[in-house]
């Protein structure tokens, strides 16, 4: 790791930062240079000449679990207006992230997606392109909220999410029936987001959240049951890293340890 | 689940969210059809349809539920200003949501509190009826702080309070005092909210914490010694799920059960 | 506990209250007294007159703690300001405070940071002294990133800290060399801040997160390590108590009489 490999990661984070902000000089590179003159540098270098310059996940994926965490910890805002803007610079769709957020209601109760998509909101309003709000709602799917609902669950997270509902049975079998019609017949049959996608948001919440290490297993499983791979689980955790601390990183690494050997 | 249920949701969810917000259009209903089309009515359906609408406990307990989990999450100011309107609205006291606040301050520590607090005089001072602002402070209860906490404080959480100060001695004795003479002594101890209101929005602000799953235990019990039912505490616990998600939760019914195997 | 104890609380909490202040009637005295007259009493009381006042750590300790855990609560940011101010009152530098908030990138991610160091930068710029802004950017340390990491961290968390790293070469080796390279080689190794000082920022930082009690452990292993006692390790849990709440500081101590069983 010589002095011109370490110039390389700046360089490097910067050309990404870039991309997402939309301009040659992102504010988090000018605006503490007068308080702490090194945390422009470090916040280029670690979370984008690191861990953005990776190729497990490709940037519209990233953008999605940066926005999933962000929406998820509830303070971060600021950091949730900056990377909406970002997904939409390097190509998401206004309907991916109004879906990625709507998405979390199941794993952030209603307030933080609430706020997440006030954010969002004021996002699309100050940009001056001709992308459609949204365009109509999605049509209601087929079949009962209930049948249909369950019908994703067990294609979804198999055997580990219908243990959660069996679980439930014997205490609160209500909150079991809400999972199985809110979060999956409301939520994982809407269309403008592809279930690995979801997946992926999910995982990424379940990580920043930090008490939510169960239900991480869960969608451990439910991104592997759906097409995903190994690799992105490990990737999608290890971005947490940037936004939710290495603690939760580690925590959320090791549930993806145990998910992965109970599949072997 | 036909038809005519499904819209059954919508309907009685809008009825009971317009007496929370005191206006026919709530603002979640009209804020976001531009950008997120569905997410007024999945809000009005799974929140107010379904959960809100339960009997397991009355609209009163369930505001005070809702702003002891909205402020222990920290970053949910705007849905607990909403909230502590809607408890006016549906005749709470101005005393009881003040209390309520103020309990929290052993389960958050202080910040939460005196954030929520904020609001709730923001809140007040926006309205033009003539309730008083709050009387006088409430008079010092009798005995010293010490005394009078240990006495509340095995009367209410009993003997899974008294092993939270045992295990206390060995390490940190004096956390263990300032439990009892702050938690209890202070807190639990004055007027204004009753016990069983005291220990349902214990629950709630510990379900949504997510971390503090040991001290949500003990207050099962507590809820359970002061006369609550096990239904109302399935019943609080559940209704987190609209704020703090599923894994807050299923996480907590998990506690849940464990204390209920234990007092059988 | 005579009439006469409970008014040396208050006194002798106004008395470090003020001090932190600057003024001789800080806000929290006075901005509750229409709605909750008796929460400004409490708030010098329990915080200042009981835990502030205990000799085991000193102002200063207390503050850069203080700043620590606020930073990762995230949506502490009133009392954040309240206390960086309050910091730089009793004697902490900028320099000092810039660098116990960017020390917790690690921790609780970038978010948090850019947030804090926001507030940081507007309370330095509402003040007329003379002091600088910071200086210069910190030299780069010697020796690569990852060998002068590992060096500290081998030294700082010991045999803690290196079976984190081991733990994840079967699953994320690179999550490993990060934590080697930007933790401990990019932010450990600065200057302007002791070894000490960072940990009790760590523990503070872990304990008002909650959810990151395994790497909590690791930090109690270090401030230990480093040269701090037992007596520092349960000071700063219980100072917490008065931000994160009695939970928080709870399941910390939990931790911490772990760590010292170990130890022994």
């Amino acid at each position: 790791m010589d002095e011109q490999a370490e110039l390389g990661r700046y360089d490097r984070g910067l050309e990404i930062l870039r991309r997402l902000a939309g301009e040659d000089e992102p504010a988090v590179t000018r605006d503490f240079t007068d308080i702490a003159p090194d945390l422009g540098r470090l916040t280029v270098e670690f979370p984008y000449g690191d861990v953005y310059h990776r190729s497990e996940l490709d940037l519209r994926e990233r953008q999605l679990a940066t926005i999933g965490g962000l929406a998820a910890l509830g303070y971060a805002l600021p950091q949730l207006r900056f990377h909406i803007a970002g997904a939409l610079n390097i190509g998401c769709s206004r309907r991916e992230i109004v879906e990625a957020i709507m998405h979390l209601a199941s794993y952030t109760g209603f307030p933080a997606v609430l706020n997440a998509i006030t954010v969002a909101k004021d996002v699309f309003a100050s940009r001056d392109d001709d992308e459609p709000g949204y365009a109509d709602a999605a049509p209601e799917p087929e079949g009962s909220r209930y049948e249909r609902g369950w019908k994703a669950l067990a294609e979804i997270d198999g055997h580990a999410g219908e243990a959660v509902i069996e679980n439930l049975q014997s205490i609160a079998p209500d909150l079991g029936r809400y999972i199985i019609e809110f979060a999956f017949g409301d939520l994982y049959v809407r269309g403008g987001l592809d279930l690995r996608s979801r997946e992926i948001v999910t995982i990424a919440a379940c990580t920043a959240l930090g008490s939510a290490l169960p239900q991480l297993k869960v969608h451990i499983h439910g991104l592997l049951n759906v097409g995903g791979t190994r690799e992105e689980v490990v990737e999608t955790i290890l971005q947490m890293a940037v936004y939710a601390g290495f603690p939760a990183a580690l925590n959320a690494m090791n549930a993806a340890k145990e998910v992965f050997a109970d599949r072997d």
